[in-house]
């Protein structure tokens, strides 16, 4: 992949027409944000532009996603948005795995998979990219733009509450709230709102908050009886994977849901001190220093056993 | 009460010497940072400078306070911070109700007691404030001060996430995130901790979460019973507060809580469209328009159908 600017990715952009922008499969607040970003900032240029994902784009996205009509055309330019590896492109775009042009991203574990791409860990959101390529595209910030941007930032830095979180994240922010971005309206839906079906299943998983190593790991279960019980759903679960890092002296918050098929899916979020995607790595997972996840084969207990044991070799603690 | 200009509240802080600055009872982060940053600025410029309150700060502010010096000296200049009226002056600064020279706020239900006073309710923390008057000042900003100003604005905006927080509360934070501050320890300290104790107390509140008026309103509460149990003290049950709002569809959140002299705190957090500090002011309460507090005495059953009888009346539903 070669590397290009910030102005050099623009001038591409300017360049070409018929475009889908990918997003990675179970798309977040992020890949959702950069993408309607993109799209109506090159709309608004008398381009045909059509963002794409695998999955379907939750509702709550809707004051950002429900005035983009669809448009479909003949494929000419393909630009990937928030992501980090092929593999993440889910069934639905699996075609353009070998035929990304352009790749515009913010982990470090970028896999290169483009012809041409810019990758910056430093930045908190991938949409602080993208709204530095707005700027050097010369794009008008219309509220809905503010407020894609605005969404993609706050959503990657959990409101402006992780390590992420740079001067950069907060003034851009600031500049798209200078543009409309509905700041208020926007934490509250993403980061302020619970379900009562989530507030059940939490009521649940709270009762199963287990202590490791003197308390520097806690775990929460979240069962497929509990999810039965509340009447919740994969949504509603996403803020409970907060929960055991949040707890005083906790360096390893666990999360450890049963799926369907048998295997547990593992949320670590980690104190900056331990690095939860080289610990999830250790069983084929990954993700960011202080937020990871993994799959684990097996019973309950063993599941717990082995994340537990392999977070307090990490951590340097006794379990 | 003599308005002044943010230009001539720096030159009445340059003019004088021998300054207390005095901080509202049970002092939060807004309060404390604001006394602080102002106290560590004045100090610089080589003036005999202490910050004092009527109860004593949190530990978690340490790292704003620690490093500060207590000072006495012949009082020769008083000024207030974030602090709306004489009645939250508390017992030990009572001597200086009638004395305070220099009032710096953003409570628009201000009681205008100092001689000259500055007042801007559109500043979602005073910190704000305050920040631009060491500008004015041509203040130095040091990493104390730094985080000073970062903690008053965060903790006032809910970590950036309330209606209050505008763009110029990012861009403070981002100018002092330049100057040090340490953004992603301030907030975990301040919004992503729970001790062990308030774990426990809030699994217990949860189970006493009612709704009323088509799920319009939603109360929650705090008895002694549960904070004995689970060994959670007053600092504990604070963000408890804030999740009976969180509940989709719910406008008025109210936490109900069982003070030792038979009385209730109610807490209530709002959405945009519904004004908690009037509806608390029925009881002689006050606030914020989304947050607002008051205590109201009777049977735990009194109270409750007392408050949400209001929240009912503000909002225009049955219950």
């Amino acid at each position: 992949m070669k590397k290009v600017t910030i102005k050099q990715a623009a001038e591409m952009l300017l360049e070409h027409n018929n475009i889908i922008i990918l997003m990675h499969k179970s798309p977040d607040g992020d890949a959702i944000g950069c993408a309607y970003a993109l799209c109506a900032a090159l709309r608004r240029l008398g381009k045909k532009v059509q963002p794409l994902c695998s999955d379907p784009i939750p509702a709550k996205y809707g004051y950002i996603t429900d005035s983009i009509e669809p448009q479909s055309f003949d494929v000419q330019y393909v630009v990937t948005v928030d992501l980090a590896d092929t593999q993440l492109f889910g069934d639905k775009l699996e075609m353009y795995k070998d035929r990304v042009d352009l790749c515009i991203d913010h982990h470090g574990s970028n896999t290169s998979f483009a012809e041409y791409g810019i990758v910056d860990p430093g930045a908190g959101a991938c949409a602080q990219i993208v709204a530095k390529i707005l700027d050097a595209m010369g794009a008008e910030i219309d509220p809905l733009i503010a407020d894609a941007i605005f969404t993609g930032i706050t959503t990657d830095t959990g409101c402006f509450k992780y390590s992420n979180a740079t001067a950069e994240s907060y003034r851009i922010a600031a500049d798209m709230m200078d543009k409309g971005a509905q700041n208020a309206m926007i934490n509250r839906v993403m980061f302020d709102t619970k379900s009562r079906a989530r507030l059940e299943a939490e009521k649940l998983a709270l009762a199963s908050v287990r202590f490791y190593g003197d308390g520097k790991i806690a775990t929460i279960s979240v069962t497929k009886k509990m999810l039965e019980i509340s009447g919740a759903d994969e949504s509603d679960t996403e803020g409970i994977a907060s929960i055991p890092r949040q707890i005083e002296g906790v360096k390893a918050g666990i999360t450890i849901k049963e799926k369907d098929d048998g295997a547990y899916r593992i949320s670590m979020r980690t104190t900056d001190d331990v690095d939860s995607s080289a610990i999830c790595g250790v069983f084929g997972g990954g993700g960011h220093r202080a937020a990871a996840g993994c799959m684990i084969k097996g019973t309950a207990e063993e599941v717990e056993r082995k994340i537990v044991a392999e977070a307090a070799k990490a951590i340097g603690c006794e379990v």
